[in-house]
């Protein structure tokens, strides 16, 4: 998980990241990649998006302090897809 | 466009409607259609969703007070798309 790329936030525990596409298409090829990561995962953050944007944020379990190891590695996962992303738009 | 289900909000012009499925399936085929829909009018509304709802906000032009006649049809479309997905799954 790249710490820098994702803000934590408190009240409740979160972690949330907003992504940027060139296009509408490359929107949706990652929002279909992350429909997989979803299901292999059994945890479905929470997903905005517009055209060229999609934020996500990844809640701490109820009642949680902070968001734990597992979630974290869905963030991780997300860097990754959006990193594959950005390498196929470019 | 079925008033009762849309919230009409100001500052800035907006509707407003949230929409809960049966399962994540269901929800994932609904944003696929909600997908062609958007490219087929070239107006691409704020969606955020979770595993079981898709909540849509449709904005009004830049500047207008109201939501126009055109962005009130994509509202209408979203209303036909659900109410298929709903008969799909019952």
């Amino acid at each position: 998980m790249n710490q820098s790329d994702w803000r934590e936030r408190n009240r409740p525990a979160r972690l949330e990241r907003r992504l940027s596409f060139a296009d509408y298409d490359h929107t949706r090829d990652f929002l279909e990649d992350m429909a997989g990561v979803s299901e292999r995962l059994g945890y479905y953050p929470d997903i905005s998006f517009g055209r060229t944007h999609v934020s996500i944020t990844i809640h701490a379990e109820d009642g949680a302090e902070c968001v734990d190891p597992a979630r974290r590695a869905l963030a991780g996962e997300v860097d990754a897809l959006f990193a594959r992303s950005q390498g196929a738009s470019s």
